[in-house]
């Protein structure tokens, strides 16, 4: 039997495999799952690096894999995130009316939680030192990429 | 010369362009350009139906097309739209910090426009009749496609 924190774990790491996946291939290490009903229905990384694409956050690259579901699979979905989601994947959270969402950590970005939770979101934040230890050596070693990705000018 | 409303006309027309070909293709209306020093550097319709896409709405399209801009190119830029911005499109908006955004219409959806204004975006409302037949026309004739790009439940 698997109980719920066992779940979300295996989860989380499903998110974290992506997230490697997508640095693997050069990319940022973002990734995320959207979960309904025990069942990964869509997993993403981020494509920045991979396509050229401004668009595919890891959040974003889940949703567009999770593809054309009904409004209900996403409203009883839950998503989980190797980082706090940006004010674009927020929107999308809120467009599709995710229910949960199950942050990896918020130390190295702090994203939109505090408006999706203003919307009814549920919002659980691991700190999680394998998704902060990504992050932290990506931005060490891609600080330019990385701002680009936030959308931030950059010095270097 | 061309003054700055003339200009704007130029490019609400070519949003409303890039709507009425989405249609054609049989997908949403919605259409969208985004002008850096006056010169279109992204366009883009909403491609639910063409490429059953969830994320690209037609700002996100255009974003798409516009591609990996240096931040301070996105923070100068004006996105013009034939509708009022959803969550998900608002959201972009704010992460690359497009500093204005001109809508086609309001009318029949109202987006995320009271946010983007309390985040210091400058947003302008056309109520464009043409963006409003096109929209009207199309929500009385595919409602259920309607409701799934809003992430709204349908009983049609």
């Amino acid at each position: 039997m698997v109980d719920a924190q066992q779940q979300s774990q295996q989860f989380m790491q499903a998110a974290i495999d992506e997230a490697r996946q997508g640095l693997e291939e050069g990319g940022i290490p973002i990734g995320s799952v959207i979960v309904h009903r025990g069942r990964i229905i869509g997993r993403g990384h981020n494509r920045r690096v991979q396509q050229g694409s401004v668009v595919l956050h890891g959040e974003m690259d889940a949703f567009e894999n999770a593809g054309r579901q009904n409004a209900r699979v996403y409203a009883e979905a839950t998503l989980y995130t190797t980082l706090s989601p940006c004010a674009m994947c927020s929107g999308a959270i809120l467009l599709y009316g995710i229910g949960e969402v199950v942050v990896g950590e918020n130390r190295t970005f702090m994203g939109e939680e505090a408006l999706l939770r203003e919307r009814g979101v549920r919002v659980t934040v691991l700190q999680d030192e394998r998704c902060i230890a990504l992050m932290n050596d990506f931005i060490r070693e891609r600080p330019a990429l990385w701002n680009e990705d936030i959308g931030q000018e950059s010095d270097c």
